[in-house]
């Protein structure tokens, strides 16, 4: 199998905690590049443009895209003109007028499309899937609580009107529809800092199609314990998954999971769309966030301060 | 050609004022029943379920959906399950997933279903949309300003949380996106009264896919002459949708439209989806006012009052 030619576009946090050592160790892929101004201390060619990239390594084949989800139209029209195949870091965009349009764009093309939730590919929720399989769940309920100080430190944008919370949450809400299937949000409470344009909590009810019901807590206020867990009561018993989905207990007993990474999956099955042809552009986790704050009721709680 | 058995499930103001005189006088369509608990008045037979109607008209074959936005599913899922085609009034759902499923449900059923935008078939558009043809459209003004207390009397439902002046507004995104194709959101502001949880008046910005910069004015507190406007400037002059899509000017001078009424096309419309067996689900309208609820700044205005 020859690795595939791929540049990363956005050498931020997330390109160098999980992009980079992810295609490091790929033998599928081979990083031929990046788009960046900030990335001088990589051993590797860095543009200011995927056209000017693509002119000096003709054979690149695919992008990751990894700048933050604001004005991503531009860069993916210009991947796929040039093109190139392409892979997107979660939330895809900043509304789902302009994921939904990535998509039309990729088949127009004829390219393949990559739109990643990477926290389905957590190492619990493909057994948990399995165990899933012929029980009938009936019950939901998800705690994903952090503190953004600690993991957005300073980073003042998440206060800017849009996601906030939900930008951890919707990691939640990607494992909930890969496990349901279709998810409809039926109540949803924000609340919002005195002195913030996004929510730094959200209580939420879902419904699944076989009448499953959810309850999910959000907070960027979380002091202490962090917690990132799924509880699936079932007629077989209760299953939780923990550590973001990298855990996984049935009936409190720990659960073996298999080896490997989020990301490291994440490259094979876009590897794999790649071979194909394929297109995989899921929006069902995005659609539940815009429906929160659609119908949610909105309170206003104490501001927020990166001292506190 | 045989008219085609329908039912309409809901009699309220908008199948009295449009559905059931659209019906009454078409050709492709015969009136068979309705589900509804207020319509001892009317001059066919009435049940409490879509269920007990098919069993006393055995022939029906679609059904049309004029309940409230909230709560459709179990209405569409029995429809389907009688075998029967869907038309579903505007907006289609009280949330983006919900609506998204209506089109796998019938997709899965083998159904035809119609998710409707009545604002596209007025008389203006497909005019509107042939003058385009050719030319080049740089900017789009929209101006959807009404009183609710005039349109929406006394009906507390409409400040639920929830899409507010949304509704009316997003028969303006309905011809809006019509006309352009795919269309994102770039900025909002939402104005909430008060003591109200769902806008009362928002300031959007917009952008089509060929760069049209596109800005609308929604307001549910407009005294005296009331605004349902779009003015397009193109390389070819400039084009003014007036009275929601009724009337149509170009350069100032009104140009003739087409008889018949939106309602009649719309009807028109889905009897060809069901002679071809298609589906018409097109959600975009819907995705450009859930973004204006992720992306919007929020701002309080005075509190509402029906009797001010």
């Amino acid at each position: 199998m020859m690795a595939i030619p791929i540049a990363i576009v956005g050498v931020g946090k997330i390109a160098r905690d999980q992009h980079l050592p992810t295609l490091a160790a790929s033998n599928r892929w081979r990083l031929a590049g990046v788009v960046s101004r900030h990335a001088d201390d990589l051993d590797v060619s860095a543009h200011p443009t995927l056209t000017a990239l693509k002119a000096a390594v003709p054979e690149l084949a695919a992008v990751s895209i990894c700048t933050p989800p604001i004005g991503r139209t531009d860069v993916i029209r210009e991947a796929l003109e040039l093109g190139l195949d392409v892979m997107v870091e979660k939330p895809p965009a900043a509304t789902i007028s302009e994921a939904e349009r990535f998509a039309s764009l990729a088949r127009d093309a004829g390219r393949s499309l990559f739109l990643t939730w990477h926290s389905r590919e957590a190492s619990g929720v493909a057994p948990l899937s399995a165990w899933l399989n012929g029980r009938t769940i009936n019950r939901v309920a998800i705690e994903w609580m952090e503190d953004v100080r600690v993991w957005h430190p300073g980073q003042e944008w998440i206060w800017e009107p849009g996601i906030g919370v939900f930008d951890p949450g919707i990691n939640a809400l990607s494992i909930l529809t890969r496990l349901l299937g279709p998810v409809s949000m039926t109540g949803a409470t924000l609340r919002f800092p005195a002195n913030k344009a996004s929510p730094i909590a959200a209580s939420l009810a879902m419904e699944g199609g076989a009448g499953e019901l959810v309850s999910a807590e959000f907070s960027f206020d979380q002091r202490g314990p962090q917690t990132w867990t799924m509880t699936l009561d079932t007629d077989g018993g209760q299953a939780t998954l923990l550590d973001g989905g990298g855990r996984l207990e049935i009936n409190g007993s720990p659960v073996d999971v298999p080896e490997g990474t989020e990301y490291g999956r994440l490259y094979d099955r876009f590897a794999e769309l790649v071979g194909k042809g394929e297109i995989d552009a899921d929006l069902a986790p995005f659609r539940l966030v815009t429906d929160a704050f659609l119908i949610g009721r909105r309170e206003q709680v104490d501001a927020f301060s990166w001292s506190d």
